[in-house]
């Protein structure tokens, strides 16, 4: 399995205290060894830096952790292999271009007998089943609109699709176009929202601390997902299994999932 | 307008020895200053690293200029702007996904008065030309082809398309998935095939030299392709104007591109 680390905020912001605690996750506190990837949005643009090593041992790393790159919208993996050979095609975020956007993804979770038919408009690289999925919800997606439609129209179709590909294991992902980041829980994530009165967060993973009160401005937003808390000092809440949450400046909003017999799960804010 | 940067070789080779004078010509010795970008094929994998910052003066390329990665493909650009504002999503090379591959452009040039229609299956993110004659190449390749076609028709269709996108202006691109690299010279591009007996090269645009002895084995064979040529003791060739010259395994080959006149360049073997 892997791990997951998302942020979404109302302003550009650095992700590099939460990344730091979670790239020791890949092969020094936690053996999620078989590569790593970060996506950051700046705007519409996106920029991925992408590593078939551990997190805890590669260059690529270390550099991303002492360069600040303010974004709205981050994605990180941390890799343990189930399905696709350790190389970089097999290695999270996968990205993809839909409706003039770029699309980032990334996937933690095992899908068996998942074998999606060869998508018109997108088709995997890599072995993975991750990327398999990321590829079906596009395809879904570009298939019933040819443009980005309602955002409440948007989530329902992820919704849909996410509760057919869940029958095959364990789902939990993160996706964003940079305007707006979902996560989808199967059997484990937390989050958390940074505002003012902001306070000193402490990692769980290394020894270090930050006092956000002298990073931020009073009106920043910052919420943060992760597979697991990355510290020890703050309370992190966690999702309900099946729960598919919308994360838009920093503010979370519960998407109703159908349920396979057909029960909807009730759309509450968070 | 821009310079472009190209590497395809017959084992996995690192870029550092070009990339470092290359990188220098964005905003220390010439003045393409207005991002840049470089990707590496690894397989069927890619990473791209993009920065709106000047080469010469961004972490990244310091970076990727310390940090050998051993890639047969390789697209590196600096732009200096002409259509789009300076920002990570107009920022080359660009990436799609086609087929089940990933497909790298990055284009030096400008072309006016076009404008195509929005794409089926591939549509801009940012602002440029260049994007915009990326996904007018794909569109093209993916209404005809359902999946990879012979090379050989490949190329044929490259050449109709930029047969067709040059008469709105300069169109030298690099095009990559990894297996090949293709190169159109509008005005101006140059290449050489570095080969036993290897010899030793010293930079233009620094004065740093390397003995490719060193570093290399009897049969490994490295084309490099730029704008201008990158050190001054080596014989660098440049293409004809509007010639479209595809690399495989560090060999080169012209490929015919139709004239509008309805006359074809003849192909020869280079």
């Amino acid at each position: 399995m892997c791990q997951l680390l998302g942020m979404n905020c109302n302003t550009p912001t650095d992700i590099q205290f939460s990344f730091q605690g979670f790239s020791r996750r890949g092969g020094l506190t936690d053996h999620h060894a078989d590569g790593w990837g970060i996506a950051f949005f700046e705007h519409s643009g996106v920029r991925v830096f992408l590593d078939d090593m551990p997190s805890a041992h590669s260059p690529v790393a270390a550099f991303v952790q002492a360069y600040p790159i303010k974004s709205e919208n981050v994605i990180a993996h941390i890799r343990k292999a189930t399905q696709g050979a350790v190389n970089l095609a097999n290695v999270h975020p996968f990205q993809r271009e839909m409706w003039g956007r770029y699309w980032i993804f990334a996937h933690n979770g095992n899908l068996e007998n998942f074998a999606p038919p060869a998508g018109r408009f997108y088709q995997p690289v890599g072995q993975t089943d991750s990327e398999a999925a990321f590829c079906l919800l596009l395809e879904t997606l570009r298939s019933r609109f040819d443009a980005m439609p309602t955002l409440e129209d948007f989530c329902q179709v992820v919704a849909e699709v996410t509760a057919t590909i869940r029958q095959h294991g364990i789902f939990n992902f993160m996706l964003s176009n940079g305007d707006f980041l979902l996560a989808h829980c199967s059997t484990k994530l937390h989050y958390l929202v940074r505002q003012a009165p902001f306070a000193e967060a402490h990692l769980l993973d290394e020894d270090m601390s930050i006092d956000f009160n002298q990073v931020t401005t009073p009106n920043d937003r910052v919420a943060v997902i992760a597979t697991l808390p990355l510290t020890d000092n703050e309370t992190w809440t966690a999702f309900a299994e099946g729960e598919l949450m919308l994360f838009r400046d920093g503010l979370p909003t519960t998407i109703a999932v159908p349920m396979p017999n057909g029960r909807d799960k009730m759309a509450t804010s968070g």
